[in-house]
């Protein structure tokens, strides 16, 4: 399995036509999508900004999630832990999802044959979802355009994986540093991640439990795919 | 010292004025200018293209160094092997070079305070030359606007020999990775690089004396720099 690995949306070159990708955006969003959908979500659908949000959950009958500098949105129904995103909130309904860094990261992936969500808490499913393919490029969302370290781990937690079951895999050089950092910070991924802005940033605002939540890995086996009808199931 | 690492020219998003940056194409442009630099070359240039370069070099009566798919340019002096660059060739001329990706990746910085070049070869070196600043950002050319690792492993080495002097150093999530990734692959490079394309490709055309030239640690201490002329001396 080739394997390419960008380290920000930004740096996606090539038509992703014949690739099955994986958006990650590990604090918060694709944490929070999975989780939703191991809770019974009916369909989750991600809308660029605001507006279009309120919008299309209109229409659509939707509950509405997300954030704007890791804070909820006025008049959501969810901000954007994935703690709020429990079986009684959201077993049966749709999500419509808007996000500074996730839903940035799907658009530049929706070319792809395949696009999935992908975070530590569904790394293994995200894995057996691929693990067939014959190329697989994992988009990292980064943050407001800077590269994230969380997300790059995530995606070594997902190379990890696949190496595991034995795929053969050929990762490119972003792929290869994803799988060195991932094998160098396993151990303890607060260690590692308490260095850097973002975790900081949710630490600061008291969110340390989201952060256990989407540090923890394997906790979920929901991978929610986009449909034929554009909502991620 | 606040340290940001740029994974290729493209993520650079701020304004450089303030900030000392450190270019970086360890394989092979940044190597190839400190080892012509440590051996008496008296100053160097980067063109964009090949013929920006023959006009500067025939007005400058300079050196003509490069290449162009890892290949040498028809005409040059020299190609891109920094064993080329001898004292015997190059001491007391100056020398214009173009390369695919580390000229670009020097004009991505050039608005920058101060502009240095750095490899393994000067990574004490530059570490050196730029203890005392406040702000340090590190650009790493990358191949064709695709991150290398080998790149990134030469910020890493730059920033473990910044905290080994003694500097407290605050770097970006692209930053603490470099430094994960050194700490990983310092032992033996070689082995990790040696599943990267860009390194295959090199040992393919038969370059293994430049590969293991460039990942030879702290063996020059020239730390090619902007000249007010704009020249690197």
């Amino acid at each position: 399995m080739k394997i390419k690995v960008y380290a920000t949306p930004a740096l996606i070159q090539e038509d992703l036509a014949d690739a099955t990708t994986i958006v990650i955006d590990a604090l918060r969003m694709t944490t929070v999508a999975s989780v939703a959908m191991a809770n019974g979500c009916a369909g989750i659908k991600a809308a660029e900004d605001v507006d279009a949000a309120r919008l299309l959950a209109a229409e659509a009958g939707a509950l509405l999630g997300g954030e704007r500098g890791a804070l909820p949105i006025d008049g959501f129904d969810f901000g954007n832990s994935p703690l709020s995103y429990t079986k009684g909130a959201v077993a049966g309904k749709r999500l419509v999802m808007t996000t500074s860094n996730g839903t940035r990261a799907i658009a530049a992936a929706w070319a792809s044959r395949r696009v999935l969500l992908g975070a530590f808490v569904n790394a293994g499913a995200a894995a057996v979802a691929v693990r067939e393919e014959p190329l697989l490029c994992i988009v990292c969302a980064g943050t407001l355009g800077a590269f994230t370290l969380e997300d790059a781990l995530a995606a070594g937690a997902i190379l990890d994986r696949l190496e595991g079951f034995g795929v053969p895999v050929e990762p490119d050089d972003m792929g290869i540093a994803c799988g060195l950092l991932y094998a160098k910070a396993r151990q303890d991924l607060h260690a590692v991640l308490s260095r850097t802005a973002h975790y900081r940033r949710l630490q600061s605002l008291g969110m340390m439990e989201d952060l256990r939540f989407c540090l923890s890995e394997d906790t979920v086996t929901a991978v929610p795919e986009r449909m034929a009808d554009g909502w991620f199931a």
